[in-house]
């Protein structure tokens, strides 16, 4: 471990490190508002370098959206063992967090890749794709929920309806806490999976 | 009644035709691809005629995107009196038969009221408040639901996923059936509020 503010990073780690930046940047603002000036300033280093490490803007944005959407899917894994309702529990709390601490950019992403962006589209569907099939492959027995054609039709519903309910929450929470957000959220999908007799 | 090819009508049943002529054109196209020349060469009048109904591009697109979301409020009304549940299932019923029938236009709507287009928006939201609202008004004693806070935002967070399973079938049907879409649709609501425990 480096203590200093400079450490002596190989290029790869240097680039991972910039990533991380512009995640953070998202936290507050739209891909389209992240540009690699605002990055470099925050970075503390050339236009020129930030080119070198992402080519242009359109490969820049691709690279931290593709990091965001990776930092989505690692946050919100489920603890690798307990009962399903509270691995299930566990996992939307984080997803309600990561949104709470990424709201523009994330909105900006689904905003993005449902308005017809096709990087932000593909990086999208590639995250929710990620996000449904782990809900069956982390319970490959079945316990919480069957593999079918209507319950993997069912889980994609139910992610849209998440996203919904997590977005208008956290734009307007009005009268309603966070822990019934998550009653909410980790309630609704037995409760559509015992509704549909699958 | 008149039975011929050509008849009177005023200028604004003339124009309530154009209208349901731009509507029907969205069934099969996006209402970027739908424009005063086509809607001219169909209904077989000048554009020079178009532009005196519709003023421009813009305005045009506006008038057919709001008879559009119109005709799905009026198309989805449930019936005046009956059981819950099947009033809910018969305006479940009539918004899959609108996507079925209204596909493309249907779809580029969303995108484009989700991906920033303002006037789209505006519509999109009018009708989707439209919609949320008829649930609770058409159910004034709660018999199905009550008016809360948290109700509100299930509903909401509902429709999203109404319409993403609605969407996803007809773009993908696999081997669910128009039968189980129908099931699904209606069982999920009472559902998630009996799981909200509201």
């Amino acid at each position: 471990m480096t203590t200093g503010t400079r450490t002596r990073l190989s290029p790869a780690e240097r680039r991972s490190q910039l990533l991380d930046l512009g995640v953070r940047l998202l936290a507050t603002r739209s891909v389209d508002e992240l540009s690699i000036d605002m990055l470099a300033e925050e970075a503390g280093i050339s236009r020129g370098l930030l080119y070198h490490y992402f080519g242009n803007k359109h490969d820049f944005h691709e690279a931290v959206v593709r990091r965001a959407a990776d930092d989505l899917i690692a946050q919100t894994a489920p603890p690798a063992s307990g009962d399903p309702i509270q691995r299930l529990a566990a996992s939307m709390e984080a997803y309600l967090s990561y949104v709470e601490n990424n709201y523009e950019g994330y909105l900006s992403l689904v905003k993005g890749a449902v308005g017809g962006n096709d990087t932000l589209r593909a990086i999208y569907d590639e995250s929710r794709a990620a996000l449904t099939d782990r809900i069956f492959s982390e319970d490959a027995q079945g316990l919480l929920i069957k593999d079918t054609a209507v319950t993997r039709l069912l889980v994609r519903s139910w992610s849209a309806m998440s996203e919904e309910l997590v977005l208008a929450w956290v734009a307007d929470p009005g009268d309603v806490t966070r822990e019934r957000v998550l009653e909410l959220l980790t309630s609704s999908l037995p409760a559509l999976v015992a509704a549909s007799g699958e």
